[in-house]
């Protein structure tokens, strides 16, 4: 289960450094940690520390969900400048556990701080005095349990001792796989660009695969640059970058309670001052980000749940973005295109439904679908070149690539999905039978 | 495939008339003839006329989507007082058939009403000119291909002979099997109720089960009565009654271009007048219409594809209907949702997710979630009787209830759905291979 995301990428990119997997090294101002906690019952890790010895700026965007986890609670509490540590644990999303979950929390931020400081201590300096605001959590894994606080304040000790100031790529592996719940495949992502003429590193790792653990599972995913950008900055390009890369997914419509993208900073490369987003400098870094994050986002679709194929959907010439973004989710998340596409037929008669029912006037007379590079309807009308058989044959394919053409505006929209299968049902149907 | 409704429409209403099948008889001012007219390859029928000899008042309410079948365009065109037929076809939805689609119902209704008129000329004493604009079409099937004009125009002559005036549970039958596609059962319902102290019929005939048929299905439902109903109350009636059936149920969010749901008044009953939607006189009525509405957009859900669990979602207590409505569909359309209830399935973690994304402010400490009568959660928090083997036990019945109670307001709504099985995968992704 999992489609081959390196032949997506490749063959969708000709970069080599999509190339599964890039080889994430050091950043410099980040240590990682990665144990088992004993939080699953096979012995897996499943416990991940980022500490960032001098601090990180730092922002988050967290779930739309009106029910969010208790983590996504505290973090939106704290109001510190700087972060030192991101504490994730997989296992247990800390979701609908009420005060015994938010206590734990407290509790576990205590104990890591002081330990943390004790450590600063003796590697630094000048030691800096962690406090527990300055430690945020990343949860994920079956909601309604009791959160497991001991398991992971006992962990605390070996997470601290287990700090090295030089990273690799198998750190990441560790982490990325200290993260997952259902995933198949750990998911990182780099690049390196300039901000000035000066070279920064963009870090990432995430998981996720669907909504689809015990009772759900989550997106997690964590940015890690050694540029020097303020939290306001970190925020705004975050946002920004949202709504063509995590936010243009989507595995089956469902949205977790503990989603969460965060952004941070070590600042240890000093480059040219970024004044504000619309500083030129920027615009590469701003490329870089967006890399990174979209890489990150499709291999979480192509990790979905069941999933055969990975779908992208391109909707052009809409009036707006969001009439755009409308049309091609309506497409991305009808089960009757998912399930025509799992079973390798070029139904378009099921795509102009979801079409249809996005609540997006259209003009029929001017609508045009491509399959690949395939047009099947130009004008409203089936095109004369169409060939059933050239068109069976792309839907073999494992990248199905659709493209609407709704010609009555400027406005483009390109979201990813994958196929619905029997393996879905069968994943999430029979999980606890 | 398709659960028993019987089991379900018993145990839920102890009503007697609710058994499947109901035998519909006379309504009069109605003829109903179905014909084969070898739409599809086997020989079954596929056209179905509903002839009012005196016409009828009459009110439609059409899908909500933005691409619309040929049919809808043709019913929406025409604003004559009466009717005096409406022809169903099988198979062909009608849609994406663009200007031959269109010319094609031209040609049929002037070849039907001449055939009519001709008929009104040997058995009426004062014959009527029937004219093209007083037909409609209701049309289901495959979309984007040619409407098979020809094919239809050939039985015209056999529907017209077929003519009775005296109606029986036969014929009904025949006539809700000559509409469906995918469907597995026929699906019909009837109430009795008084206008002032006056007997009257309320009949109904539907097709429908899922968006699923080669290129889509639809919901055609047609109801008729034998009161004397203006063409404006009857709209007011069945929008009115809407929202709680038709509106209330879904399969897999996916939306036809062609539902359609009609209301027939043949005002063949004398009894005191009704003013206006307000009249004391109609309250009989109007429930009598919301059952048989009910009844058959059930017994659509009942016979959606893959089904093999019934599900109802009440939501109360919510500000407003709306809220209500919006967490009660998130819930149905979950897949996450759905495919734990084909697994049989305690998921309750699936339903915080469900109605946390419906986006509506929560309040988590009020929230109480039951399964049938069971107490899963109690103001947000796991109920001290829950019992998984119980709740297991419950998992197993063929109609499961979700009740979920959010404590805000005052305002409830209740739809239903299936469950998501391999079932549906298989039928929908292995249809044309």
């Amino acid at each position: 289960m999992g489609i081959n995301l390196t032949n997506f990428l490749i063959s969708k990119t000709k970069n080599k450094k999509m190339n599964d997997f890039q080889d994430l090294d050091h950043i410099d101002g980040l240590s990682i940690s990665a144990v088992c906690a004993n939080l699953y019952k096979d012995n897996r890790d499943d416990l991940v520390m980022f500490y960032f010895r001098d601090g990180a700026n730092y922002a988050s965007v967290y779930t739309q969900s009106k029910i969010i986890s208790e983590n996504i609670k505290w973090n939106l509490k704290q109001n510190s400048k700087k972060v030192f540590s991101l504490l994730v644990n997989a296992r247990n999303a800390n979701c609908f556990t009420g005060k015994q979950g938010f206590k734990s929390l407290e509790k576990i931020a205590e104990s890591l701080s002081q330990k943390l400081s004790e450590k600063q201590k003796v590697d630094e300096e000048s030691p800096k005095k962690i406090k527990p605001k300055e430690i945020i959590f990343g949860c994920t894994g079956t909601i309604g349990e009791t959160f497991p606080e001991e398991k992971i304040k006992d962990k605390i000790d070996d997470l601290v001792k287990k700090i090295s100031y030089t990273q690799n790529k198998y750190i990441w592996t560790k982490a990325a796989l200290g993260m997952m719940t259902t995933d198949t495949q750990p998911k990182m992502a780099m690049e390196e660009c300039e901000i000035g003429n000066t070279k920064v590193k963009i870090y990432g790792i995430a998981k996720g695969s669907g909504m689809i653990q015990p009772n759900m599972a989550t997106t997690l995913a964590y940015i890690f640059t050694d540029a020097d950008i303020s939290n306001n900055l970190l925020k705004k390009l975050l946002k920004k970058n949202m709504s063509s890369t995590f936010n243009a997914i989507t595995c089956d419509g469902d949205t977790s309670t503990n989603d969460m993208v965060s952004f941070f900073s070590t600042g240890k490369i000093r480059h040219s001052k970024i004044e504000n987003i619309n500083d030129k400098k920027i615009v590469e870094f701003d490329n870089a980000l967006n890399k990174v994050l979209l890489n990150l986002a499709k291999r979480v679709v192509a990790d979905g749940e069941g999933a055969s194929k990975f779908i992208t959907v391109n909707v052009h010439n809409c009036k707006t973005e969001k009439d755009a973004n409308r049309i091609a989710f309506s497409v991305a998340n009808s089960p009757l295109v998912k399930t025509a596409i799992a079973g390798e037929d070029p139904n378009w008669g099921r795509i102009i439904m979801a079409v249809g029912k996005a609540g997006i006037p259209i003009d029929l007379d001017k609508l045009s679908i491509k399959f690949g590079d395939l047009i099947i309807i130009q004008n409203g009308k089936i095109s004369t070149n169409y060939n059933e058989d050239e068109v069976k044959n792309y839907m073999r394919e494992e990248n199905i690539e659709i493209k609407i053409d709704i010609s009555c505006g400027s406005k483009n929209f390109t979201c990813y999905t994958m196929d619905l299968t029997k393996k879905y049902i069968e994943i999430n149907a029979d999980y606890r039978s």
